[in-house]
Parts: C-alpha cells; sequence; structure tokens
C-alpha cells in the first residue's frame, strides 16, 4: 500500500485602505491601486452596489463613472453598474448571485479583472461569493459602507450566501485582494447602522484587548453623539485585532475553534427569531451582555466588570433585553446552541470571559445558567428604558 | 492616507492512496484513514457515486455499506448512497449541485464530516464543488476510478462545474482531504477510456521529464494491451508530478501560468465542437500532436522528436485528425485561442516544445502554422488507419 503526499501553502496578502471620499477624482488611492497592479492587459471592473447606499449618496454612480473615465488608461468599467437591494435579502435570494455571474459571463469578467462590492455586509458577502464561484474565483475588492462590515465582515475572509433560510449555508473561504474603508460613508448611516457595528469592537476588545475596551468605556459617550473622529479610531483598532486575529489563527478555520464569536451564538438565534428585525449587532450586543452575565454566574467575570460590560452597551444606546429571550421562547434561544455548533461541525465551542480582556473557550453550556441569566436581562430593562 | 497590511499563509495537505479493492472488509486503508482523523465527536460520510461504476461494479453498493457496518465505531455512513449519473451531464445540470447540498442539509452533514465522490473526473469535479461551498467547505475525499481521474484531475485541487455550456465556469480552488486510487475500477474500464487517461501522463512527460516519456515510449505497446503493472507505474509517475508542480508553483493559480495545459487550447474547443462525443484525454491527444507539430514548425522540436511523438501517441491507439479540425471549421478551434485566454485571464500563455521533456511558454501563436499543422495531421492520418 504505497502512497504519495501533497503539502503545500498558499499565501494570501492584501491591504485595507482607510479614505475619505473614494470616489473623488483627486483620490489617488484606488487609481493608485490599480497601477501597482497593472501589466500588459487592461483590466475591467464590475461594481455591485448596495440599493440603500445609492438612495442615501444620489451622486454616487455619477461620481463612480467619472472617476473611471479619468483613470480609464488603467482600468476598464462597466458601464452598467449593478444594483443590489441591501440587507439580508441579497443573502436569501439566489437570484442575485445569477444575476452577477450572469455579469461575468456577458461582461467577459476573467481571473486578472475585478468585481467591486460596495455596500454593507449582507452585499458584500454575497458579491465576494460570486466572485469566489466564477472562473474559479475573480478578484474582488470590497468597499464596506458600514461600521460593522469597516470593521469586521468586510475585511475578512468569509463570503456566504443563505440557503433555505440558513444563514451562511453557502460560501467560501476567499480573501479579498483589497478593501477601501470610505468614511464618508458613515455619515449618512441611520443611528441604529452606527450603533450596531460598535458591538463587534466590544467583542473583539473583550476577549482580547483590555486597554481597548477601556478606550471604548471612556469614549462610549462620544461614540453615542457620533463623533466621527473617536469612530475612525475604534474602526482602525477593530479592524486590527480582527486581521491579526485572521493571520494568527486558523484563516479559514479548519479546526472547529472559533474565538471570534464570543456572543454570537445566541445572537444568530435572536437574528432569525426576530425576522432579521433585529440587526447583526443589536443582537451581538444582547449576546456579549448574555455570555458576561453567565461568566458572572460561574464565578469567571467579577460582579464590577460585569457591571462595566452592561453599563458600556447600554451608554452607546444598545436594548439589552429582546421579548424573544423571554420564558417562553428560551428553549428557542437555546437551540442556537446546537444550530451553533451544527454550523461550525465538531465540538460544541464557546467562548466565555475570564475577566475583561480574556476569552477563554468552554465546550459545555448549563441551560439553567443561560435561563437565569436572561432573567437577569429581564429584571435590568425596565430601569433602563425609564433612564 | 493610512492602511493595514494582511498577509497569511494556508497550508493544506493530503495524501494520495494507491490500494486495490477498496472496500474489501479486510482492506484497512479507508479506515485507518478516518482512525486518524478521529477525535471526540462521531462524523458523517455521505456518499456521491458515478452511476457508471455502480453498473459495472453490482456489488459496490453493498460492499461500500458493509465496510462501513464493520468501521461503524469510527463514522456514521448516511444509508442514502446518493447516485448521479457519469460523465459531462453531471457538470452540466445544475440539479445535481442541488441534490447534494440539500443533502448536506437534510442529514446535518457538518464541517468535520465528510462527502466522498467516487466516479470519474466529472463526478468528482462537480462532487468537489458541492462540498466546497456548504458550509464554506465540508471536508471531501475523492475516490477516482479512470485512468484520467487517478493520474490527474482527481488528485488536484480543483472543482468545478459547467454553466450554460461553459466547461468550469463556476469552481474553486480546494483541495480533498483524502485521495484513494483502486487500481480495480480500472479493470471495467472500456479501450477509450483506458486509452484517453494516457494522454495526461504523455503532456506532463513531454513538458518535464523526458525519461518518463521515454519510458512510455517503450511501454506504449504494453500499456495499450492493457497490461496492468504497466499503468500502475504510468498512474503513480504521474500523480507524483502532478501533485509536484501543484505544490512547486502557484497551486491556485492567481498568476496567469498554467503549464500543465500543454495541448489543452485545441482540446477544450474540440471537446465543445464534438458535443463531448470526443472524451477529454482523446482530444488532448489530438491537442498534444498539434502543438508537437507548432513546435516543429516554428523550429524547436526537432523532426525526430516530433515523429517519437506522434508515433507513441499512434501505438497508443490514438486517432490523431478529427475532422471538426479540418478547413472549414478550423475557425472553430482557432477560436480556442482566445476562450482559453478569456477562462485563465490576463495575457495569452501557451505552452510548447523546445525539446521532449522541455516545455516553453509563448504568448503568441501564428494562426497560419496552427493551420499547416492541422493539414500535417490531416495528410498523415489515412495511411495511419490504413497500418
Amino acid at each position: 500500500m504505497s502512497h504519495l503526499q501533497q503539502s503545500f501553502t498558499v499565501r494570501f496578502a492584501y491591504n485595507v485602505f482607510f479614505t475619505e471620499k473614494l470616489f473623488t477624482i483627486t483620490n489617488p488611492i484606488l487609481a493608485d491601486f490599480f497601477r501597482q497592479q497593472a501589466n500588459e492587459t487592461r483590466k475591467k471592473v464590475l461594481f455591485a452596489i448596495d440599493s440603500g447606499v445609492v438612495d442615501t449618496h444620489p451622486n454616487l454612480l455619477a461620481d463612480i463613472k467619472a472617476y473611471f473615465d479619468q483613470y480609464a488608461d488603467l482600468v476598464e468599467l462597466v458601464p452598467d453598474l449593478i444594483i443590489i437591494p441591501g440587507g439580508e435579502v441579497a443573502k436569501n435570494d439566489p437570484k442575485w448571485v445569477e444575476l452577477l455571474v450572469d455579469a461575468v459571463d456577458r461582461y467577459g469578467i476573467d481571473r486578472h479583472s475585478y468585481v467591486i462590492g460596495l455596500g454593507g455586509g449582507s452585499i458584500l458577502d454575497m458579491v465576494g461569493y460570486a466572485a469566489a464561484i466564477s472562473h474559479r474565483g475573480i478578484r474582488h475588492i470590497r468597499i464596506p459602507t458600514t461600521v460593522l462590515s469597516q470593521n469586521d465582515s468586510g475585511i475578512g475572509v468569509k463570503n456566504s450566501v443563505n440557503y433555505r433560510g440558513k444563514k451562511n449555508f453557502l460560501g467560501t473561504f476567499v480573501p479579498p485582494v483589497a478593501v477601501f474603508n470610505d468614511s464618508e460613508f458613515l455619515t449618512t448611516l441611520d443611528d441604529r447602522d452606527w450603533r450596531a457595528g460598535i458591538a463587534e469592537a466590544i467583542k473583539v476588545a473583550l476577549i482580547k484587548d483590555a486597554t481597548f475596551f477601556e478606550w471604548i468605556e471612556a469614549n462610549a459617550a462620544a461614540l453615542a453623539a457620533r463623533d466621527m473622529e473617536t469612530m475612525a479610531y475604534l474602526i482602525h483598532r477593530c479592524a486590527e485585532m480582527h486581521l491579526q486575529h485572521i493571520a494568527g489563527g486558523d484563516p479559514f478555520e479548519i479546526g472547529s475553534s472559533r474565538p471570534l464569536d464570543f456572543g454570537h451564538w445566541s445572537a444568530h438565534k435572536l437574528e432569525q427569531l426576530t425576522n432579521f428585525e433585529l440587526r447583526h449587532g443589536e443582537a451581538v450586543a444582547i449576546g456579549i451582555a448574555l455570555d458576561s452575565l453567565y461568566s458572572q454566574k460561574i464565578g469567571w467575570l467579577s460582579d464590577a466588570d460585569t457591571t462595566r460590560v452592561l453599563a458600556t452597551l447600554r451608554t452607546l444606546g444598545f436594548t439589552l433585553y429582546q421579548p424573544m429571550l423571554d420564558a417562553d421562547h428560551s428553549e428557542g434561544v437555546l437551540k442556537g446552541l446546537s444550530e451553533f455548533r451544527e454550523h461550525l461541525g465538531g465540538r460544541l465551542t464557546i467562548m466565555l470571559l475570564q475577566g475583561i480582556g480574556k476569552g477563554v473557550e468552554v465546550h459545555e453550556i448549563d441551560n439553567d445558567l443561560v435561563r437565569q441569566s436572561i432573567a437577569t436581562l429581564k429584571e435590568q430593562e425596565p430601569s433602563v428604558q425609564l433612564a
């Protein structure tokens, strides 16, 4: 019985650029990227854009066309800018992936051309997936337009769509070739989207970096008041930690650990139970509160630190109790534990806190303590709403 | 204008096992693989099997069930063994990918479970694709049953399906976790499939290893007479070179070079022009002959070596002229050049021969010399058919 051993490594590299007004003709950052990539063949660029961003930025399409007119020697813009409804609907209906694959075929987008996704996390997930499966992977660029996508999902290596209502059931691990975070897009976010994206920064701070949590705690009021400079720092630091985590760990999640999913097992289920009325970040804020209380109840997180976590979330404006958590429905949220395990595969692995900045994985969760944590959130909520 | 740099490597490793009668209960090789992978959770195994193999091996399904019954402590066989029509049809109709994705969902196959594709190259391509996109990648195992898939496509890192008749338009680069080459399956191949798989071995020998070509040349008659030991060596050596090429080069084809595609630009087009009546390997044999003659006409390959290449192909039983190559249709074959460039992206890159064992890339092809090479193949053909 003989065998041959195959083994190789593949290197992936990309930059996450921070800029303002990306499509202003005098802003060279995008043109410079294409100039550095240039070789003997002229590349095509196909855009897929979030309808919500087009609505709040009426000049966006004209700005993109003017920008690429200016730099037509570098790349060829496909003039048909594809507009896709933003939010979860982009991931739920397979027709949007088909529309993009069809455009790749019709416009002759090859493996050295570019597909650019511009919008919130859902659009980026879907566009990245369509690019990843076309011609076994067309280069794709992400231009995230929300806090959440600029500091978390939009800068990472995952893409996906939903299948029969199952979140992220279809997808691949394929990094983008570049990400452009344009802070201008954040100015038009509504308060819920502005706030929701902060939850992932709190999450990464709580499991990895006490100093960053202290900074968020100290700046929570400024963030709630939409101070742009404070937000710019938060996004940059959160993005940096997210990238370090990917590079230093298991980028394509071949093992079963997923430490960045702190607070996420209940969040995914809450999103679904509320028919995605709850934003992902809003659900994560509740998930963080729940798992922090659970960490307190097993004696890991001190009372004082638990209070700090919850207070910071509340100062930012998050509501930490949602009726779907309620006793009558708690089987629903607890069901999220088994679904979470099934999606990741292997053993149940949940991150909890042994202190601020110190996440530790466990493989068992006590349902009664989850119910007690939910009860605590419910008790505390009315006083917050009166405040 | 600041930016963050992301960079990481991902390691991929898998073994290609050579065995005989894989599902005989006393053959421990597959069970050993699962034993080595075992951890605290019991894994599921979902089979997708080529209908052609089921037809020629009537005991296969019972053997698989008996084997997994024996090793039920290691893995859990999903008893619904999925049968899929073999050949290109499996890649042409999207319903087969949907069927598999649906089975992954229905049977709760997670990222630590296994999908096993068993069959010819088309089935393996399709099953690998379905596994790669489900849950962002379920572990997949390949059991190739043809010469071609055992020495080439089935042991590599690509998977794909066709889209609207465009070959491999949708796909990903995702290596299997293991490949099991069972020589028993080769005994029931018809002569065309037996022969067709040899073309890829000749290809890799011609561009990389003169010694291996000399071996094939010396053993062409034994291969044509279906000597199994000779075939076993050919497959092992070809597989070894194929794996080395992937590991030593650009496994996920991020650049535009694709040296292993020697003889393939016309082959892909010929397959399509003959509605896939021509097997892939049969088309590659013609493509090798064509590009060898072209190499001769530009003064790169000596007359003697050109004759050796063509004679070896003919001894193996390949027909080196196909009417679709004919003058009236030659625009059709030449159109394969631009389609080849478009699929790969970037510059046209074609491998030619500067000698036996020495492939060299060029970026331009002279259409007239292609037509002259086709004419030479046509002239030579009648004498071969009379022989």
